[in-house]
């Protein structure tokens, strides 16, 4: 303890105090006290992010050149050049806040929907503490000591305390000399206005490591694994990787793995073969950033239904059973040391809240992610695959529900189809007075398949240039060698076998197309089907919103053409990516979006598709290119309609 | 379910309502609500302890003379006579309360104090729900499902879940035929006013399992272990046992055991020696009540700060250590398996808070158990061992302290102690004519040695009749061959070889009545210093409250005599036995006692004595029968004085 005098400093609109030792940064001073300033230079007062409205008392400015003259004489001074000479009530404006951040740097890599409004208040938090060492006057147990620092310190109270902290914690405050870092988990959720969270202390260090402050965001995919690894002092992504699911040696889709698991020790081993792959993640996170396991705290996890009860050790069966009855729809945080995945021994596990057997936390998550729940605009919102999951909602209401499109959107069913990996055809054009194609692949190798991307793209460019008709059948009486008989009936030459990876041709037949219609029209019908069940009927959505690896590679104007994606003009269609991920990287910055997720969930109505008479008919309706009714795809019948009617060898812009 | 008419049972004051079939028994449909109601004949009609008002509504009610017209007309009815014939509201009054009938039982045991209006309100609960099967139209989680009808049912709500729960819900909701019970548990004490609990779902059951509803209260003493097996329906003790804490090997008091926890493996030996004592209990008890241990669900501990700290691994090194500070003074809940303990796996353990080092959960619960909070009256609380712990206050406040009493009150130290068990010299009386002793021994067999009251009793008798001064020193002039010099100075033969079971003398030497003095005095000396400490300086209690086995058996007169006990009117001296188990069986009955534990333990304020100059003062002082100043004990001065001055040869009654 030095000699000098205490002050008071009172940030706005946190509304937290702190004391501190005159002549303190003001940074250093916001940063103690848990205000979350933006300091992009990191306090050399080259960035001008930090900026703060000093209220009242006084402060000694180093003052630089990005401090107009109109805002110092406001009181708006650089927090890392102020330090504090008397008593302060500062105000941290919106614009230093780190949130905003945090917003700024996801914008450039996702879109512009994006959640928005919330702070920065990770739920998983870091307050040092130094504490006066027992004496005979003042010998009140280590607990009570540290409960006593962190209430005056950081008017924490109300807290739980994890029983492992209490078995360390006499050695841990001796070792660190009564310095100790505690850090704190909020999981419950509000259950009403007014109550108080109730922080629940997870773990407590020697010394100060709050600068050691990290969490991870998965995305639990049934196919890929996505993890990062985040800093929850900057609110960034410090490293980032992503494996296939190990589970995939067990059965491709969730219907197979589910089926798996009904075998004597099935579920344990696909729990095993995820939980490896999640500690590869980790491992390869912790080589990119050096990070020690012991300081990741705490995982933000999404996934489906069906991924997430498996990681859980929940033994799926009645997902896949009619009435597809889920064990939980939300869940107490689970110590990540009980499933195996090697954080820090006190690092627990959130699983984003389910809505349904399928449609899951990843869609939540990826709601939230967007934002979707924050506005007033009609949304419809995908995440296209093998189970396409929609919703159509705003703020006020979310209607959702599974469309079984099968696995064509993922080369699955299809003859050359593989998955979007190097070598993937992804692009497909068509000269429509040869019917030559033009290919691009993944990684502009020779092509070795094609993808799901790639797909809808050449049936557009087929249908657009008359290869096909809207029923899907190829016009036999082209002059092109391309179009042929086969085994499966007609099919259409996409790659020679001179020019491919495998020696054999590529091409996309007759069935390959009636796959993709088949995945397209339960997607176009359950967005039909749900937007009637709420009474909108038709599909004049404000925005949609496309998630998911596969949604971010399909062509618009193209998959409006094969009538995958509604009618709507081109800039009312946002990509998000993955969502899932974004959701939950988003919610490991901010407990008010973690809210938000059981919110959302319990929000949602879900709707069973499966014996929906509405659905059928839609269905049915929809196995056309791009719909046996025209009115529905006015821009693309014009198109297709004026190619017949005017000239047969124009290529229709699509 | 039945076709039969749903009626609304609304329950006052609880306002709990419940929805019955119509023709239900209000004695049924009052226990399915969780209200408590007393029925001593268990439904019979014949003990009229189960009397109901009926304020709305109408019952159809078979009519016994427990029922007096002017009860009838006022719409009082026999819960178990009556059928619900439409909508109700329905008081139950104080006296047809299960708390009542605890407490009724419990006043045979104990004394005239005793906690008490409180609530039978058990922090383990069972409820018992049917659910509706899931349908396509109602296909949310097992989980929501169950949640959904613990809040219909029950208006529970803010529950949290185990995972284990989770993990088991799914089977046992099926294998239940979606009948299922619940247990949930109240941990966290409402930190203030308006918070509302957050109940901990810690077991789910396949069927309807209520009657099947037990816990454990346990007293961990230093020397010996009380369990007691309670039936959480009706609110008694179903067994009892106790056994000598496996510990005693590695030393006899709290200071040996703690530096044996200093050695390699030390504590976890110690741990694993009181488990093992736990685990015979109970046991014991499932042997006498043929109660599964599945159907145990919790453990309410009450010990002192060592016993407490070592039951959950945490090493006490520093409780021995000036300042003396304990790792935690209250306790997260703590699962019993992963102490080793054999209870239901659900089951969780609450540890009594302690105040200090040297003043525990034992103390706290014997000052709850006993009430002593709830009064205004000045009561001084002692609980008499080897560290005998004090406790001065009332409702308002209350100070407390450890006076470092050696083991002399458990035989300890004593030539011919030994801890009060057959054979042990209880009871002596002294013929003042020939000073020729008649003893008294526990069990009435021949002589093995003297335990703590004896010696109490037996230097009483020594002082009174003249064979010692109050110097504590012989009166080595007595026409008595009993009166000896030995190596250790005089003594005294209580008796002589032929008479005991050892074969040879038992003596009382002046070391030991030199140690019962030190004993004494400690005791003493502390409440003289905690009284001063907080400005009351004598010793003028309304009430004094002896807790522990050994201050059962001690004679209130004789002790004063001695000056362990303040000079006050016998009738203000109150003994309630066990304490520790008191306050942890009523605790294991009323969430409301549960939050006085806390509260206690918060309010209590700590006085370490041992460096303390008034103790050392005040101790010093004390070290006389009964005591330096005269004026302390005038009752005892007075005979004392009548004596010496009247009639030697007369045996002052003491």
């Amino acid at each position: 303890m030095t000699g000098k005098k205490k002050l008071k400093v009172h940030f706005k609109p946190d509304n937290v105090e702190i004391v501190v030792d005159q002549g303190e940064n003001l940074l250093q001073a916001a940063i103690a006290a848990g205000v979350r300033i933006y300091a992009s230079c990191g306090g050399a007062g080259t960035c001008g992010t930090c900026k703060v409205q000093i209220e009242e008392g006084e402060v000694e400015t180093t003052r630089t050149d990005k401090i107009s003259d109109q805002e110092f004489s406001k009181g708006i001074r650089q927090a890392c050049q102020s330090r504090v000479l008397s008593d302060l009530s500062v105000y941290v404006p919106v614009e230093s806040r780190l949130e905003k951040a945090v917003l700024a740097r996801e914008q450039k890599q996702v879109s512009e929907v994006l959640a928005t409004g919330w702070r920065f208040v990770p739920p998983l938090t870091k307050y040092f503490v130094e504490l006066p060492s027992p004496t005979l006057d003042d010998n009140t147990s280590d607990l009570s000591r540290l409960l006593r620092g962190l209430r005056q310190r950081y008017r924490l109270s109300n807290l739980s305390i994890d029983f492992h902290v209490v078995q360390k914690l006499a050695s841990t405050l001796r070792d660190g000399n009564w310095k100790a870092t505690v850090t704190t988990l909020v999981t419950a959720v509000k259950p009403r206005a007014g109550d108080r969270r109730r922080p629940r202390v997870i773990n407590i260090e020697a010394g100060d490591t709050r600068d050691k402050h990290h969490s991870l965001a998965f995305d639990i995919g049934t196919t890929t694994v996505c993890g990062q690894l985040l800093d929850l002092n900057r609110g960034r992504v410090v490293a980032e990787s992503m494996a296939y699911n190990g589970q995939i040696s067990y059965g491709e889709d969730v219907i197979t793995r589910i089926a798996y698991c009904q075998k004597t020790g099935g579920l344990k081993k696909l729990q095993q073969a995820v939980v490896a792959t999640i500690n590869g993640i980790i491992e390869e996170l912790q080589a990119q950033s050096k990070v020690d396991a012991e300081r990741i705290g705490h995982l933000m996890v999404a996934g489906n239904t069906t991924m997430t009860q498996i990681l859980l050790g929940l033994n799926p069966q009645h997902l896949r059973l009619t009435p597809y009855t889920p064990v939980a729809n939300f869940f107490p945080p689970v110590p990540a040391s009980s499933l195996g995945i090697k954080a820090g021994d006190h690092a627990q596990i959130f699983l984003f809240p389910a809505v349904a057997s399928y449609v899951g936390g990843d869609i939540v998550s990826g709601i939230v992610g967007a934002g979707v729940h924050q506005r007033k605009v009609l949304t419809f919102f995908m995440d296209i695959g093998t189970n396409g999951e929609i919703v159509i909602g705003n703020s006020d209401w979310m209607v959702t529900a599974s469309c079984s499109a099968g696995p064509a959107f993922e080369g699955g069913g299809i003859k050359h189809g593989i998955i979007a990996a190097e070598g993937a055809i992804e692009d497909v054009e068509i000269n429509p007075s040869n019917y030559e194609p033009k290919v691009g692949t993944i990684g502009s190798v020779k092509p070795k398949g094609i993808c799901g991307s790639g797909l809808i793209n050449a049936v557009a460019e087929l249908l657009a240039t008359g290869v096909i008709g809207q029923n899907g059948k190829f016009n036999q009486n082209l002059p092109t060698k391309r179009v042929r008989p086969s085994a499966d009936g007609y099919e259409y030459v996409l790659a020679w076998a001179k020019e491919t990876q495998t020696g054999s041709d590529i091409v996309i037949t007759e069935v390959d197309i009636d796959n993709l219609m088949r995945a397209k029209a339960a997607m176009y019908a359950g967005c039909k089907t749900l937007s009637k069940s709420v009474g909108i009927g038709g599909c004049d959505f404000d925005q949609v919103v496309i998630a998911g690896a596969f949604g971010s590679n399909i062509d618009v104007k193209r998959a409006i053409t094969i009538g995958l994606l509604p009618d709507l003009p081109e800039e009312r269609f946002i990509f998000i990516g993955n969502g899932a991920l974004l959701g939950a990287r988003l919610t490991s910055f901010s407990t008010d979006l973690l809210d938000d997720a059981r919110r959302v969930a319990q929000m949602m109505t879900n709707l069973e598709l499966s014996e929906n008479v509405d659905f059928m008919n839609n269905y049915v309706a929809a196995l056309f290119l791009p719909h046996t009714n025209a009115e529905e795809f006015p821009t693309v019948s014009k198109r297709l309609a004026s190619k017949s009617n005017n000239n047969p060898k124009e290529r229709i812009k699509v």
